[in-house]
């Protein structure tokens, strides 16, 4: 991981039959708030890693931005916990109807969203690739390997974003939405191609993480966790391929079975 | 459990070498649109199930009652998915300030509150008891016994009110402040005594879980799960004994470690 997400922490440890105090490592909750254009937008409760990938993915989450060449500049104060940023584009009026309830109509399909937000945002997916079941065991196997931290506190969540054969990118926050988010942000940085991608992400498919995928813009996610009917529902009308409870040789495809298949593919289905 | 918060999906299920398709178990999420003397104040994605607890906790977490007799009515419309809510008092006007940082102050210790609502609402804890291990380890157990729901569906929270032995009431959620907002309707619409109380919960120890029980007012939490640094400096201000990492016989006594005890207590620490 490289940053210092974890702190230690005196603890009394009861382990069959023996009570020891001990030096434990936990996660370190941090407080970033985001300055657009002089202005105080949002403070995130977020792991103090990836802190510039974060950044640009809510801005892109929060359709402030389309592309990583709208941002003037991002300046990061780790100490103090604040990021100011210069977009080259105005800021819209802020919306105070975000907990509103919702129900929206887009791209020619009718469609319930909870929050105003995500209509904007969210993207039908329209290219589409195949997976072969080993394969998402292969890329679920590196997903956990690698997961010192998550091993260590217990108190992350996981997002990577893969080729068909291996990670790109791996990012670990306590929330589940910022680690999707520096995800985000690393893909927009990096211009990096959302062809033949797919999401690993460690918590639940609900109906928000569906919602941020789509917005990333990448058709499949995998998880060994299990979905919601609604993130489900969505995944249908969004066209996401949905792979959950991967686990030591099972899985279970939701969505897009097609797309997931026995056999290594030997021509895409378009 | 009684109430149905799961819902049937095909899937293609892949295990061990067979391909086959079967019917699933998910977890429902379903969106509760809470109208407060007319005006919709906000909308909670949640199961649905226990919707009046989750009403009334929701209520008492913001600051909008302060026990069950400040409400007039509670009409639940659970087709639509909406409650409508009369209180006795005045609602207090909105303030948009939420996501703004907020360093305050309270009961003469200085303290960082992130959100201004949780200053207003999160109690230090005044009285104290002491737990066994061995109780603790009992209490978990019981939990993790009645876990339908979550072993059928993998996909939600469970949160429970316990005393120094058994379970009083257990609430599941797909959302992890809604179980606990469940809990608290529980406790605030049956009146029943904090003193000597824990809950038990599913999920992670973050700083806005800690917040959250001290909003209840019960002084000890217990969780299979792993805490932040951020919730246990917050526990060590409020006064909350947290334990974590409960499973098979050993368990991390986090803070109040005088108030879990090898042996079963003679008499309790004030």
């Amino acid at each position: 991981m490289g940053e210092n997400i974890v702190d230690s922490w005196n603890i009394q440890k009861y382990h069959r039959g023996t009570y020891m105090e001990i030096e434990d490592e936990i996660a370190i909750e941090f407080a970033l708030t985001v300055v657009i254009q002089g202005e105080e937008y949002a403070t995130m409760i977020c792991s103090p890693s990836a802190l510039e990938e974060l950044v640009i993915g809510f801005l892109a989450s929060e359709a402030l931005i389309r592309s990583y060449e709208d941002i003037q500049y991002i300046q990061l104060d780790s100490e103090s916990g604040f990021a100011y940023v210069e977009l080259f584009t105005d800021l819209p009026e802020r919306s105070y109807g975000r907990t509103k309830r919702f129900i929206g109509s887009c791209c020619g399909k009718s469609r319930e969203f909870y929050f105003d937000q995500d209509v904007k945002t969210a993207k039908t997916i329209m290219k589409k690739h195949v997976l072969s079941v080993q394969q998402v065991f292969t890329l679920m196997d590196t997903f956990q390997q690698h997961s010192e931290d998550f091993k260590r506190t217990g108190g992350v969540h996981q997002a990577a974003l893969a080729n068909r054969n291996e990670l790109l990118y791996k990012a670990v926050d306590i929330g589940r939405h910022n680690a999707l988010d520096k995800v985000y942000g690393y893909l927009l940085k990096n211009q990096i191609s959302r062809r033949e991608k797919q999401i690993v992400f460690s918590g639940r498919i609900s109906s928000e993480v569906l919602v941020k995928v789509s917005k990333i813009g990448i058709g499949t996610l995998l998880s060994p966790s299990a979905p919601t009917d609604l993130a489900l529902r969505l995944a249908e009308d969004l066209n996401i391929t949905t792979v959950g409870f991967i686990r030591q040789n099972r899985l279970n495809v939701y969505t897009g079975q097609s797309y997931i298949q026995e056999e290594p593919p030997l021509i895409d289905i378009r």
